[in-house]
């Protein structure tokens, strides 16, 4: 069975690997979490790429079939020059979650959140245009949600949660948006305080999108389960405590690397 | 008059070298922040030991007689490496902060907030200890903080500032502290609504305390102003932009280096 390499910077492509091996048990994946340089979303476009540029020479040197970009940052700014340097195929989350988007929207009003360099790329605008020519979009940011996350701030009702969600989100309401992009790895783990304050707003999660576009690649075989590495550029230790929250389930080993 | 190197893992210890210059008009200053890779308080101390070197060595190719380290997490763990490889001596944020916190208190119960690498390290603890021995120290990590500084939610009274501050805050009122030190050069800019939260505790800014300690080592003679340079590793717009939220004051120019 193919092999597949996935970066992110940090935690929160672990859930773009859970949702890919949910629907593709018999991959191997390569997982690298740039931890020593998290996070991207507050840095600029060449700095990104730069990252993303090592990420992925590291991860081509352990013989794998297909790229993915589990950042929804380095996906929105340098999956060209990504790609202009790698031999296998190179996949991002941004496109396979604007076209989910743009087929779900009925107003053609669509909402996107993400981080300040995601946003500011406007690289999820243009996909979703591409896919629906006329639809109206809406990005903003929203930098808090990340720190809240890893912090392990998410429940629904909570009085800090809320009241950050209801600063970033509540202009949607007053757009008329009928659905919204999550446009980064860390905000699925908010969806239940997200959809109380938009209540009957479709949410589109990219993990699941981009899942959905690598299992169209491989077509499935009966065979045994895949195996899974995680690789990561700060402490292992911090790596493991925090997988969880975003896998699902514990990580019994991580490895430390330079890139 | 003297040059002093100065560094950070980004925007915060802005707030040191502006106590600095406020004290010792005369001095020149080159300021790094090491914005590609920042924050340091959430990684592992090998790893922002590794970036403090990499910051100092740039530093001292500058001529430099003193160099402060401004961000509390490198001051916390990377002390003795950083003086082990440079020949100027080298000032940390957390001694001065702790001295200061030692003598205010009456009660002798101490409050201690910081990043998670900051608190983790147990540095402000010890150096609480070593200035008065049996003083009880609590110390609390308040990751939040960082990110709200940055999105400049600071306002005393703002719901969502109000509510991260009781959520990490509202215990010390429990436990009897009537001195607390904010060891992280971001946490100055929400004094007023920790004062809030925290009525009548004294709130002791490091970056007051290290610009004291540097002004005994340069008695200040008459002497034009200083030249200032500012260093960052990831782009010098965003950081203009965001400089004067900490300096009080524009940054005209800052220069992109690689460490």
């Amino acid at each position: 069975m193919p092999r597949i390499g996935i970066f992110d910077s940090g935690f929160g492509g672990l859930t773009v690997q859970r949702a890919i091996v949910s629907l593709l048990p018999s991959v191997d994946t390569v997982y690298l979490g740039d931890t020593a340089r998290l996070p991207y979303g507050t840095k600029s476009a060449a700095t990104v790429t730069q990252y993303a540029l090592k990420n992925a020479r590291l991860l081509a040197g352990h013989e794998i079939d297909l790229l993915v970009v589990a950042c929804n940052t380095a996906s929105a700014v340098a999956l060209p020059a990504l790609r202009a340097e790698l031999e296998v195929p190179v996949l991002g989350v941004v496109e396979p979650g604007a076209l989910v988007a743009a087929r779900a929207t009925r107003t053609g009003r669509i909402g996107v959140i993400g981080t300040e360099g995601t946003v500011a790329s406007g690289a999820y605008q243009e996909a979703i245009l591409r896919a629906r020519p006329g639809a109206e979009v809406v990005a903003r940011a929203c930098p808090l949600f990340v720190p809240l996350v890893e912090e392990g701030w998410t429940g629904e009702g909570d009085e800090v949660v809320q009241s950050v969600v209801r600063r970033y989100l509540s202009p949607f309401r007053g757009e008329g948006v009928d659905t919204l992009v999550l446009g980064c790895t860390h905000y699925p783990l908010l969806k239940r305080a997200i959809a109380r304050e938009l209540a009957g707003v479709k949410l589109v999660d990219s993990a699941e999108a981009i899942a959905l576009e690598v299992l169209s690649r491989f077509p499935q075989a009966p065979s045994p389960e895949g195996e899974h590495r995680f690789l990561v550029t700060d402490s292992p230790e911090k790596f493991r405590a925090v997988a969880g929250l975003f896998l699902g389930r514990q990580v019994e080993r991580a490895e430390h690397v330079d890139v």
